[in-house]
């Protein structure tokens, strides 16, 4: 007797069967699979990988016995079948979740603090770059990236990407410089596709780039659609849409760590209209039985992040100067979670999203984290390979980046889920865990950052009797210096530079 | 025969007499002139200055012959006389006007573009620390300074002052230190003053300093009232207050340097109401035969910076982060002038307000400057002495005030009066001189600041056929460097780091 399949607990379990390759497969033929347990039964569509090889992938969210049932338009008998689901490994905590309202939590309950970054197309470039960017990914602490499905036509983006998403031909890009290539943006003239004919080599490797971020513990934020486009897959058809949608939907949903962004500036994409990315959130709430993370991202205007459908805000930032102190008052007004993937990149290059310093772009990730949301990473860095990190990978140049898993560490320490903005305090930003009641007098915790502002020392009173455990965090420098315990009147000496904070542990 | 007495254009023409020093001379007796010229009549009221001493003081705006007419209770006969107004000596410009809506420059047409400090009561400590102060202005570029005619009662500022404006004693400042000066704050209790009669002394000491600053060169923004106070002085009533009004009126309008402050932080002396800042401006346009400028500074909300009284907006900004930032909005707003009085001062104390790097306080004179509006400068360091420029005078800590000269010269270089922020370029804060009409497709004149971002170069078109001298700002490190004359496609390249500008003049 054959041993029986098995998968770990929020693993991609696959049934892959033989079929039709003539005609259209893609258009022409269907196939979906039912998955069974004691907890949960899920209908999931397969999709054509080519080759006469169809595929359905399912996740399952608990343990023990399943049983599947596959069934196509080809198929004259389903296939049917038992697989074990067995305990998740130890770095597999589930797809990550909205929790606590404002915050993230894996599935099983470990609480998830958003570090991303941003590579537009690290997963488009060559065999050696995308290594090099696993590696750097590997040394870091990011645990979010966002990464297009299509390639990505922009100044510093004009090469050809390793493949593409449809059988045909590309537009000559020898015409191509950063003076002339504004004018072949969102247009589809010169290129020569079939947009029914999906080339599934393209998206196979956007799926092995998925599960080496899985193995990294982080979650692979795919962005749908976007506007740097000189393809014309920007502005396809309503049938071509949604035909591309469902497709990734199929092949992509199963994948624990993968979150929806429907599209970057979104606002960009002219030929689409509100209408149009109701249209693709309806389908990913159809076609993705796993309810992953869902947004989508402006460039000027924000979205409705109200729509029921949207899970987190995705936030560009609207203005030059005041962009993570906007954080608690965004949560207030859309009562989400508040991702801040875009708040300008630490850079040199003439743009103005692209030169801000490594310390500045710190001081925004603390800046949101106090207060009760998470920012975003993203490099610009002029260099003699010219390969940008934001857009292609590689290496970091920076500075920004070595600061981040003190942050995260700090942010683990939070009692329960998440930070939250405690109120006005002139010249500070001082955070309280998100389950401290507005009323209680004497929080269990704070974290206090001082941003750009240098005090020689700080005076805080709570109650005569609370005893706290009191730290400083130099959070640029990476520094934590235990104060002891403290209670009463607490005075702290502070040295008088930017980017301090202190935190304070009801012992 | 005698010869005639002289006084240069813009200078103080002063007429004193002997009268009675019985009863109480400030309130039971008056006295005025009338000056009159070729152009000019002017009817200024005097004041008694003790020891049976009266005065009348007028600053002529006009050459020639004059003749004057002394009026007063006391007097049987008007005195009368003839003086001669010589032209204004080189560095006299005459008093600062509001030129081109936004603007200032001196009665003579010179643009006056604000370089402002803020030394509460520095004229009101000993003569060594006044001359130290003295001193430090007279090397550096500022050229206004806001001061108290009244000492402050606050942190770092326990001490007495040299002298009060009143007759009588004190509360006894031993019992006060940092954690309690709060309690006393805009109370009269424990003090003994007799608020109708004043003590020249305190009057004539501050109307020496007023000249020691015109003779630099600097304006006196003179705040007549403030809530930092613990002898009463704010919370007088409603005669003593217009008492003290005239008084002042009547000792200090003459001196050509002299700014109006209606109040420092107005919202916080919480016994007046908009009545009372009213009717004080009231006596300022009735008694100010001048005009001088006349503002008042918030603490929290803005004052109504369109009553026609107020001449320029006096600002402290209301947001951490966001600050000179709004310049140009509030330009718009109010269609005058926009001077940031206080945007949080360089220092390392630890009140939020006082502890900005120099970077930082440079950067926003800058982001100020083209937006059209002017800021202000402030130092609190902890030092050992504990004499805070801010506050008391003395040296400088700091490295903010050695880039304003830079400031103050590339600001002379303006064509016509003035910049205005030229809308909207993503990534850089772009100034055109005022006069520039929206719709002229190139200007004479570019100023274009780079702020905390670090573009490693940047390309400008404006036509093919403009040439441009271009000059690279480097505002931090105060270099200039001449890139030589361009037209065309400009491409100019920068060094990636923060505080860059550029200069473009029409050649």
């Amino acid at each position: 007797m054959e041993q029986m399949q098995s998968v770990e607990r929020w693993g991609v379990f696959e049934v892959t069967c033989e079929g039709p390759s003539e005609g259209n497969p893609f258009t022409e033929q269907w196939i979906r699979g039912t998955f069974s347990g004691k907890n949960e039964t899920v209908t999931a569509d397969g999709f054509y990988d080519g080759d006469g090889c169809y595929k359905v992938r399912f996740m399952p969210s608990f343990e023990g016995v399943y049983t599947y049932q596959v069934e196509a338009g080809f198929l004259e008998q389903p296939l049917t079948g038992t697989f074990q689901v067995l305990p998740a490994e130890e770095r597999n905590h589930g797809p990550v979740r909205v929790a606590n309202t404002y915050h993230f939590a894996y599935e099983d309950g470990t609480p998830y603090y958003s570090v991303g970054t941003t590579c537009y197309v690290w997963a488009l470039q060559s065999d050696e770059q995308i290594a090099e960017t696993l590696e750097t990914l590997k040394n870091n602490a990011f645990n979010k990236i966002r990464f297009c499905i299509f390639p990505k036509h922009y100044d510093y983006n004009l090469g050809e990407p390793r493949s593409y998403p449809y059988e045909g031909t590309p537009m000559d890009s020898s015409v191509l410089n950063s003076e002339n290539f504004w004018q072949y943006q969102g247009k589809a003239e010169g290129n020569d596709w079939d947009l029914e004919r999906f080339h599934p080599e393209h998206f196979r490797h956007l799926e092995w780039c998925v599960e080496q971020l899985r193995d990294l513990g982080i979650e692979a934020d795919l962005i749908v659609m976007h506007p740097y486009d000189r393809w014309g897959f920007s502005c396809m058809t309503q049938e071509q849409d949604d035909l591309y949608w469902k497709y990734v939907l199929a092949r992509f949903s199963a994948y624990r760590n993968v979150w929806w962004s429907l599209a970057n500036e979104y606002d960009l994409l002219r030929s689409k209209k509100v209408e149009d990315w109701e249209r693709y959130a309806g389908i990913i709430c159809e076609k993705d039985p796993y309810g992953h993370l869902r947004s989508i991202h402006n460039c000027g205007p924000f979205y409705d992040y109200s729509r029921p459908w949207v899970t987190h805000c995705s936030i560009q930032r609207q203005d030059m100067y005041r962009t993570a102190e906007y954080t608690d008052e965004w949560r207030i007004r859309w009562k989400k979670p508040v991702v801040l993937d875009e708040i300008a990149y630490e850079g040199n290059i003439p743009h103005g999203w692209g030169n801000i310093t490594a310390e500045e772009l710190v001081r925004r990730f603390w800046e949101a984290a106090c207060r009760g949301g998470y920012a975003g990473h993203g490099e610009t860095y002029l260099n003699p390979e010219n390969v940008l990190w934001w857009s292609h990978g590689g290496k970091l140049h920076g500075e920004s980046q070595k600061r981040f898993r003190l942050l995260h560490e700090i942010l683990q320490e939070t009692p329960g889920i998440g930070l939250r903005y405690d109120g006005e305090h002139f010249g500070e930003v001082r955070a309280v865990p998100e389950e401290s009641w507005a009323e209680q007098p004497v929080k269990d915790y704070y974290l206090i950052y001082y941003s750009f502002m240098r005090p020689s020392s700080k005076d805080y009173y709570f109650d005569d009797t609370t005893e706290f455990q009191v730290k400083v965090i130099d959070t640029w420098n990476m520094t934590v210096e235990d104060r002891g315990v403290m209670k009463g009147k607490i005075h702290i000496e502070l040295p008088g530079r930017q980017y301090m904070a202190v935190q304070m542990k009801k012992v």
